[in-house]
């Protein structure tokens, strides 16, 4: 995929084979989603531009959306994320949801970026999220990790996930028993630990004006990582507690059990380094990593939001995941760590032996369909070493000869049986 | 759905009850095109503008997409339908493609009409096309048609369809027999047959040159429809014949009587009325009607091009059809016509008795879910008749009490019943 030359850079699009793979890994994903009783929406693919502007300032990367050859300026942009339509949604249709509002959305968005590697202007997230109203149990909250683990974990495709994950309330509510007033600047310093090394970060919490202490205070916490056991010694050890910090803990060490107690694929581990420092998260906060891709950085993430969405009236407190799965299929496109199949999805190739026959090839074609058996039928009478070639070609890994009751031949081993479209049943491999 | 205030005219959104049935009405669809041995391709939402210009003529409904802020005039819009990313992907992808090259395609388009009854400026088409390299086997062509048909046969929550078809081959060979040297502008007066008053065609085609007596050949070919029977007598009886028009007509009769040995549910009868005189069809032309809605018009439709792309070097003929899945989803919506879930996919709530003995609902839950059963666990420990409301105003019909080996009530019949959540299996109505 990657090697690939495409027509317009950052809009990679996939062959055949290749969105097969994607197909089957959103189907595991969605139908996990489903048995955790969580809803599928979909949202248009535009907004209005104020809509799309976070705090008031709109970002450069948004594709504006307007009639071609008005003159009017545009009014609509195409969506960076599948969170600001959600909170939008959710406004619209208060009165027709119940709550808490459980639901999965699996859709493409887009940002006018610079295409690098891992970059795209087009990629599709699949995001689920709870909405509560006025209020939002931690129950729900939790379920949030634990069903994003279980989806991925359910996706045969996919290498184990690592979940890691930090609290808000328990950074800022330390940073607070340091002495420091305002918490989002040292948050935002302590995200880029992965990127920068530490004495940039040093130095950017003395610009902020930390005393040396709290600096070292401040990277003491960023260190503490590990399973429950391991984070609780952690930041006891560091000696500072607020009730704010104690609430943040006992949130993560609750999550942390939990998932450990689930026992899914992949590793679930606090990390107090994640800060997520750029958006408006107020207290749980997850990254999720793919093992075995060091270097491809996080392809998930979320967080709870105290205020999701409000109308100045009701507000609505929101928990949720978004997984990167155009970022995660590319990487593992790319790195050939996929089996894909032919660019056919049938299994049986119905061979013709002549055009006056057409009508027995169809008629095997019919008998295996009813038995969900995915077939095509060969397009002309050709030599039936043309035919296997045919089906060869396409990855269709079985050629039936003759009718209803004839013979099938797997082209692979080249073992060739009697059967019964009636009773047999492919084996594949 | 339709009487609901929707924020952006033109682009409506559903609640999560009614995109469960469009979800569903969709996979009934794919996993019949995908038994048919069709391969889903999806296509980025974007095309440089002059690929989206039809005859080099850029089309007023079309929507730009241009970085926010950027002074550049616009370089791409919003694709308007499935067929023309489909002719640039084959172009791109030739090399990389086995032919026939058979795929299905699922995806949103936009058009910046005014909406109005009907029109939509985003609405999700559903399209399978078989695209040749220099060739396209009858067998192919005829293949698109009872693939399309078996695919609407199948999604349990659609009315019977009706195909109505046709052949432009047919049409223009017997214009010619009469001696009119221009058919295609006789085609596009006769596509207005069901639109306009019989007089304002004949108009029509009197400004095209037409003597009364050709006119009125014109029209008699127009009238003729049925099955192949009444195609081939009701043709026969017009006394004209020409080699192209015997091509079309036995191209016409294959058809037929193909669709009608598949027996499957709808009709599919020939109707020469049927000329899809805008686009350029070479072949069989289709138009696809829902029984029970005669105002909606055609659902779907499409045809044979001899040449859907080209490079200047090879020419890929293609046939495809094109089914309108919002517009047929948005019609049965309107017409209360779809028997709607509630909100959540869960079949089961499981009830919890207090916060100390959360972990046993869990258990439950995990033992449901492993067994395939959607589930969701109550978020707050309260009042039993609390839970129940919970769980139906929901839309979830059973409520489990107590341990894996518990309780389970159909909230819909009041019925309670000692159960194991390792066995017990829920009877949905």
């Amino acid at each position: 995929m990657s090697t690939r030359k495409q027509s317009l850079s950052g809009f990679p699009e996939l062959l055949p084979a290749e969105r097969a793979a994607e197909q089957e890994l959103q189907q595991a994903l969605e139908s996990t989603f489903r048995l955790w009783g969580f809803s599928s929406i979909e949202t248009r693919a535009v907004e209005p531009l104020p809509v799309l502007a976070k705090g008031g300032e709109i970002e450069k990367e948004l594709y504006a959306v307007a009639r071609y050859g008005s003159a009017a300026p545009a009014e609509l942009g195409l969506r960076f994320d599948l969170t600001v339509p959600l909170a939008r949604y959710v406004l619209e249709n208060a009165s027709r949801l119940e709550f808490p509002f459980r639901r999965y959305q699996a859709q493409p968005v887009w940002r006018g970026e610079r295409p690098q590697e891992g970059r795209y202007r087009q990629f599709t997230q699949v995001d689920v999220d709870v909405v509560g109203k006025e209020t939002l149990p931690f129950s729900q909250e939790l379920d949030v990790v634990r069903t994003m683990r279980a989806a991925l974990a359910s996706a045969a495709s996919l290498p184990p996930m690592r979940f890691e994950l930090s609290n808000r309330k328990l950074l800022e509510g330390y940073y607070e028993g340091l002495g420091i007033s305002d918490p989002v600047p040292v948050l935002r310093a302590v995200d880029k630990l992965d990127k920068l090394p530490r004495a940039a970060i040093e130095a950017l919490l003395f610009d902020l004006g930390l005393t040396p202490s709290q600096t070292s205070s401040v990277l003491a916490l960023a260190s503490v990582e590990g399973d429950s056991q391991a984070i609780r010694s952690g930041v006891r050890a560091l000696g500072v507690a607020t009730p704010r910090m104690e609430e943040g803990l006992e949130e993560l060490l609750a999550m942390l059990e939990a998932c450990a107690a689930d026992n899914d694929r992949g590793r679930v581990r606090g990390n107090l380094r994640i800060a997520r420092g750029l958006d408006y998260y107020t207290g749980t906060v997850v990254e999720v990593f793919m093992e075995g891709f060091p270097g491809l950085g996080a392809v998930g993430g979320g967080g709870r939001y105290d205020a999701l969405a409000a109308d100045g009236r009701t507000t609505y407190p929101g928990m949720g995941l978004s997984f990167g799965l155009s970022r995660a299929l590319y990487a593992l496109l790319a790195a050939g760590a996929l089996s894909l199949r032919g660019q056919s999805p049938a299994q049986v190739l119905v061979s013709v032996l002549s055009e006056e026959t057409r009508r027995d090839s169809e008629a095997v074609a019919r008998t295996l369909r009813a038995r969900g058996i995915p077939c095509e039928v060969m397009p002309t009478a050709e030599k039936f070493g043309r035919q296997i070639r045919f089906a060869d070609r396409r990855g269709i890994p079985f050629v039936w000869f003759g009718e209803v009751e004839g013979e099938v031949k797997d082209i692979r081993s080249g073992k060739q049986q009697s059967a019964s479209a009636s009773t047999w049943t492919p084996e594949l491999s």
